[in-house]
């Protein structure tokens, strides 16, 4: 029996776990980021929970077949190199080459949508087709792509960023500098911003209970789905009008690229599912092409926080061949 | 030496060609499709023809060793069978076994956007990528995919409908029942619609040279590019923003795919590339990924009218194994 290690790298958290060849669960540990204390404040935590999994599952070094990280950045996944990741504040880390340094394992390196995707794709779906869209509805919006049974990088890792494309020429900004991105109409991000513009309105009463001060919006998927339950009108209208949004973009890419399956994930999919989907439903068959539309099975994610843990490290012993 | 048939099936016109193994074209003939006396009439048409090419060339049947098509239909790639094509009238006509029996020879059939982007991707850019974008502007746009060297299907072979990503929601209604898609705002039919709306103002110079009957409005590329030469304002206007929005809907292809190249065809692109080419660019460069944009080249089609029956012949070649 050999074993394999996932690690989901996140802004303020690291998850990681050790899996045996049946994908049972061996351990997990979670531990802070420190992101912004720089890479070798992180990499160090990264390798002192590696150990830590090792002797709370009592096994060796030597047992473990590969390791793989699900990362919040672009990555050149074949060099290991993590190129850009904004909510670390790092640039070009190879994160690869650090920790087969230390260890003497198959490292690999991924952007956390895609290994989450990767991870759906053969736990939930076994497999069965060959060409899968994963969409991941949080923060903001990212996207996994499975061509030919296979995770679709492009020509340099950046394929998939679905979030970026643009659904609402001059609408607001998006974080990546530009207006009307797919973000900014249907993920948390851009409902905050929207909130932040609309704060200034008398009368709403969600916004009166949530907004503290102005410059420190910050509001979870749980305080909106208290708020829907609540029947709060403004946030009834917001989440209605992102949930048409998704089904929108989702219709481009099945139009696009003709998949399927697509898979649904992310905390505001997760947590609002039941308020978001009937409008999503009804404008994704408002806009998809109807031939692509009777082939496609629409899905939402199971594996929840194991996704990207479980992706990393199927896609490792992908990669070490 | 063996020779390849390649023939692009159109709405009004069938053309079709023989090349040799260095893909010299020996001999062409065109003739009227007459799609809608039904498809035995049109498949009785391309017998004489594939006959009239063998015997211009002086070749008997065994010397082909395969014959492939580009039609403007949906098309089961494996079966053969084109599903819906609409500017013909046909639903379910399966042209392979119907070339098959007659001569005896494999034959493969393709959606034509599908057959010139891999002609294109093959005979102008020597095949020096992996993930290849093609983008036709014409009466309408079609798009076709090239992913890890090979024509992409998707899961019933719709895959690059990118005319029908939706970019300005409830925008004008487009051929295919929806609204605001790309085909809308950056083809001919979306600016005949257009012009059809804003031909009943007043004082419209091109409009009224041009528009003699509201219901007969047909505008060449040729007469758009004659306006913009005299400084049409209206169409300068219009151009420009059709520029725009195809500037627009490249980095949207640009952000989820992340391809290698974009090679952008079609009437309109290459009549009335020098007007569309400022806006276009200069929109592609504000919505396109930085990181995405840097590693992607962008060029406009060389094979004109034969990219289609190249890009057919090459693939039933593929296909021939």
């Amino acid at each position: 029996m050999t074993y394999r290690i996932g690690i989901d790298l996140g802004g303020t958290k690291i998850i990681g776990a050790i899996f045996d060849e049946k994908h049972k669960k061996l351990a997990s540990i979670k531990k802070n980021t420190k992101g912004f204390q720089g890479p070798e404040v992180t990499i160090k935590r990264i390798v002192d929970l590696i150990y830590s999994l090792l002797k709370t599952s009592h096994l060796s070094v030597k047992s473990i077949s590969s390791i793989g990280f699900g990362v919040p950045s672009s990555v050149d996944h074949l060099s290991g190199k993590m190129l850009t990741a904004p909510n670390l504040g790092w640039k070009d880390v190879n994160l690869k080459v650090a920790i087969e340094k230390e260890f003497g394992i198959f490292t690999y390196v991924e952007n956390d949508v895609n290994a989450g995707t990767y991870g759906e794709y053969v736990m939930t779906l076994n497999k069965k087709y060959e060409h899968v869209v994963g969409i991941f509805f949080g923060t903001g919006i990212g996207g996994g792509l499975i061509i030919n049974g296979q995770l679709f990088h492009g020509a340099r890792g950046m394929a998939g960023e679905i979030g970026h494309m643009v659904l609402k020429p001059n609408g607001l900004l998006c974080g990546c500098g530009n207006k009307g991105c797919f973000e900014t109409v249907a993920s948390k991000s851009g409902l905050l911003h929207q909130m932040k513009l609309d704060s200034k309105k008398k009368g709403n009463q969600f916004l009166k209970k949530v907004v503290k001060k102005e410059d420190a919006l910050v509001v979870k998927s749980s305080d909106l789905k208290k708020a829907l339950e609540l029947g709060d009108p403004y946030i009834t209208k917001q989440v209605a009008k992102m949930a048409r949004y998704m089904g929108l973009g989702i219709a481009n890419i099945i139009n696009i690229l003709n998949p399927q399956a697509v898979i649904l994930g992310g905390g505001v999919m997760e947590g609002l599912k039941d308020y978001l989907w009937p409008a999503l439903l009804k404008n994704l068959n408002k806009n998809a092409f109807p031939g692509s539309l009777e082939t496609v099975e629409i899905r939402v994610c199971e594996l929840g926080d194991d996704a990207v843990m479980i992706g990393a490290s199927l896609l490792a012993e992908v990669y070490r061949g």
